[in-house]
């Protein structure tokens, strides 16, 4: 399944892409528990196929499942939804897979080729660090540019999310907690990054972390590993690896962070990026205002969004 | 109001502490909604005061406010809730003042003395990190000693909670934006917190944010600068020092940190710790099993938690 939230008409819902068409989950469900008979199927729907992804990942692989044979009676049965449950992609907006993890976690330094072509050794540990839910994005949106730093600079991310409460997994099991796989734009003010030792202030800025544009649950993507990653700015290539290149797999990061936390369902995970961010060019070349960020990883998709200036007034100036 | 969330009988709910008290807040203005005629007072109570502090915050200024008068309605009037809505103390456990926040932001070498002593610069910038909300403890729980390290160490660090969503707040008006001030013990594994160059790892393992005992909100607390923080560990002192020692006031963080992000009631905003943690000490001095850890604020109170070994077994091992 291509999972997604949708808006429509100000309401946000968890969705299913599949071809042009968007279908909503919770609808679906609920049509197909009243047409088999079910007097509750509005309480039922909600309890195992809710209207927002982040609780669709609480009820994890059975809910998921629940979700994608509605999807499959509602597109071979139209009709039977009272409520519209089947939109045409473009008359709704595509939102990012999540809306508003409790965690979302970023490794640093994780691809091997880059790391031996910079003369460094391979880390015994991950580096990871945090971005908050306030940098959330969707496909559909444009990364805003706050006036705050001259150093905008993106980072291709191949992500994944927890569908499974996590606590000391082993390597062999890992990815079974995982729901699926998507996109993200690291997105990092570079000078705010490295004016202090600490690198959240430079990586939580509202709006800095685009995500999509689905998440390609684990029945349909098996292997995360072997999937070419690219990043191109107006067209032009800046990264490009291949997921074989991580240092701590996925399996190994479920395993690592379950290890020191729990990890709970919705979690968001950014596995690291490769070489060719802008700070690291020669000469340095940061994003500006129009430009045009593209990710596409094999099998994942493709996420694009443009930089736009946004204005920052004082909220009580 | 000393605000907290208080579990009886499985439920976890918000509450005031008032003498030897419990105050279900939620329920305490039901009561007086029902007293005054109103037929919808269990929507009308959840809407303005509802049952965890989490969504109080939500509701501002205007629901403290309400919370705090329907406790001196109940208290006044101790018969005519249907609902107990008075607890002795004893009669039930006290939790943090937060369950989910969606940011626990910390801040990083703030104490002026304690930077100076260590013959360094006073900071430009403040040095943010992060804690993710998996840390968080009440102040009657003990501190969870995992067998992933051997150096769990302590710091006592004055606390603030959002009050209303702030976005690029003048420090003029940042206090308005406070809901109120709790002590947070940010415990440390600190070989984990060093083995890599960013924090997050040491800093966010599973039980590792007790907080408390209560918020004392602003309407008590007006100034948070002048305030004496003190932590012992079974009786030994080992940090000391007074808020008015901040690099980087209440105020000052609250204007940072809103021009970088949209900050959410309910965030909680640690402000850094002075000098005396255990791994500075001569011979380094870590926390073990059965250790007390205290840590008094000025008008704030006193939080203490026991350390306690901690088993962790694979889940699927």
């Amino acid at each position: 399944m291509k999972l997604i939230n949708y808006t429509h008409n100000g309401l946000t819902r968890a969705g299913a892409i599949v071809d042009e068409q968007v279908v909503d989950l919770n609808l679906a469900y609920q049509a197909q528990l009243q047409a088999a008979g079910e007097y509750r199927y509005k309480e039922i729907a909600h309890a195992y196929v809710p209207s927002t992804t982040d609780e669709l990942y609480q009820g994890g692989e059975k809910s998921l499942q629940l979700a994608q044979e509605a999807v499959d009676f509602i597109l071979a049965n139209p009709s039977v939804s009272a409520q519209k449950a089947v939109y045409k992609l473009e008359e709704v907006k595509v939102e990012a897979p999540v809306i508003n993890p409790g965690k979302i976690i970023c490794v640093g330094h994780n691809y091997r080729e880059h790391i031996l072509e910079m003369g460094r050794e391979l880390p015994t540990h991950p580096v990871i660090f945090a971005k908050f839910a306030n940098t959330i994005l969707g496909p559909e949106d444009d990364i805003p540019f706050y006036p705050i730093s001259e150093q905008l600079d993106y980072e291709a991310e191949f992500t994944f999310v927890i569908g499974k409460q996590a606590r000391n997994v082993s390597e062999e099991d890992a990815l079974d907690y995982v729901a699926g796989y998507t996109i993200t734009n690291d997105v990092t003010y570079r000078d705010i990054q490295r004016r202090t030792l600490q690198w959240l202030q430079g990586k939580t800025v509202d709006g800095s972390a685009p995500m999509g544009p689905y998440l390609v649950t684990t029945d349909e993507l098996k292997d995360p590993s072997g999937l070419d990653v690219v990043l191109t700015v107006n067209g032009e290539v800046r990264q490009k690896t291949n997921t074989a290149n991580l240092v701590f797999s996925v399996q190994k990061l479920v395993s690592f962070l379950s290890n020191l936390m729990t990890l709970e369902p919705g979690d968001v995970v950014l596995t690291g990026t490769p070489g060719g961010v802008g700070v690291a060019m020669k000469p340095q070349q940061f994003l500006k205002d129009g430009d045009v960020v593209r990710i596409e990883i094999d099998k994942v998709g493709a996420l694009e969004n443009k930089v736009a200036t946004a204005a920052t007034t004082l909220v009580n100036a």
